[in-house]
């Protein structure tokens, strides 16, 4: 397969996924690793590269994610919203050497700035490859959760909430770390979570503490119940309970706000993320050609 | 002095402060230092009384706080709300060698669990002292701010909310870190986080950042815009805006909290903390005589 198509990264702050991808969309080959941007100096990327290169060939690369950030390679600036697969495109940042970086996205219009750099390939590759409508309300769940409006197929809107990041530190560094070592699933304490639906969430996140103090609750439940008064809030906050829900998601977080959309009326449909990158950075290559 | 009066002792997680109170209420000397529960082991506890017996006298001993707590010395059991100094003088733990701990207070009834431990003192001492009257909302500000109203000069309920705790970890270890490096005042920034009364807390907090990436907002104000969202969220959930709030704090905390309640159309009052904790711990060392 060597010199056939181009190798398309989605090379995140921890984690890298590199596919190469033909020129009919086809995935032939796949790695995953931890060579994140957190891993990486500016001076690092080059060597990279033609480490990749050395594995799958001699390809053309189209990078997206925070590679293009100020703490990646080079800082591709973002494409303003609303936001289609042409804007992207026009928006890509050649770096020399065969190897182009996809921009981010902003919304900086109106009173709630906001930023993606990474899932706008996603986003646009779910309809672009049809799994979903062009409009839609699509989510990805993870440390910066996005709930995105798609309209006319395009990026609309969107907002990001710190839901994952806050969940992690809390469990790992926070006075309730000892009541949240347990097994997150959506069971009865995860539900019962999601049922405050974020009403007064700093204290309802304290009684994850006062609630095993006074035997109310078993500290194996802390993280689950903690899980549900995030997701709850989240879900709630974002008030689009009425239209159907497309999760960019798998695993185990996938079941978790389904269970929590579920649960708060909505309905949830589950989208392949990664046919979705892939779907949306070959577009991308045929734009760019 | 010798032989005169107690040692009374705060003694939280991360600071302690003695005071040698005379049997009349009156402070003739004081200790503040960072040997706080944190930094001890149950067996170092004897040794850090006769260390501060060799240093204020021979004198008994009444210590609240965190000493009291599972990761203190020995767990003094909380006493339930409502709750006032004879309920709480009734659940002093002696530990030997004319040394007792106060217990904390619960709220164990009802769906929403609480704990306190080491603000009771103050609480209570504050309506003995007649710094507050016997009907009131307290406030608490910090790590885990609570909100407490008092009844008939008793504890009657409280919630606490983990403000503090979230913006120390969203400025040391979550993605806002770097916008979060500059001054907490009660400025225009700070002003404009408390106006957003906590809707959508998550989303706004990502804001700090996207606001900063975009030009929105300058990285020095990011840290006094994360901290008004966080006291705002926390006012407007308290929702006691109406009833005059007394405020146990000192310096910035208490600029900031009296700011945003002012903004939010209540008033504010200051109540000296230190001596409300001395008139509590001084009744309750008359009552367990």
């Amino acid at each position: 397969m060597t010199g056939k198509g181009f190798l398309a990264i989605d090379w995140g702050t921890t984690n890298r996924r590199v596919y190469h991808v033909l020129d009919d969309g086809r995935v032939v080959d796949r790695l995953d690793d931890a060579e994140g941007v957190a891993a990486l100096s500016p001076e690092a990327y080059p060597a990279a590269i033609a480490a990749l290169r050395a594995r799958f060939g001699a390809l053309p690369v189209l990078a997206a994610g925070m590679v293009g950030s100020t703490r990646g390679w080079r800082e591709a600036p973002y494409v303003a919203a609303p936001a289609g697969l042409e804007t992207i495109a026009a928006g890509l940042l050649a770096v020399g050497d065969g190897v182009a970086i996809v921009p981010g996205v902003c919304q900086a219009d109106g009173d709630r700035p906001d930023v993606m750099r990474g899932e706008e390939v996603q986003l646009l590759g779910a309809v672009a490859a049809g799994l979903v409508p062009a409009d839609a309300v699509l989510v990805q769940p993870g440390t910066h959760s996005k709930w995105v409006t798609m309209a006319g197929g395009r990026i609309a809107g969107w907002r990001t909430r710190m839901t994952g990041e806050l969940f992690a530190l809390l469990r790992d560094r926070s006075v309730l770390a000892e009541m949240m070592q347990g097994p997150v699933a959506p069971g009865p304490a995860f539900c019962e979570g999601v049922d405050r639906r974020g009403e007064d969430l700093t204290a309802a996140l304290f009684e994850v503490r006062a609630g095993v103090l006074l035997g109310r609750r078993a500290a194996a439940d802390g993280a689950a119940f903690a899980s549900g008064l995030l997701i709850g809030a989240e879900i709630a906050a974002a008030g689009d309970a009425g239209a159907p829900v497309h999760l960019l998601s798998e695993g185990p977080l996938a079941a978790l706000y389904t269970a929590a959309i579920v649960r708060l009326g909505g309905t949830a449909e589950h989208i392949d993320s990664h046919r979705a990158f892939v779907a949306g950075i070959h577009r991308l290559w045929e734009l760019s050609r």
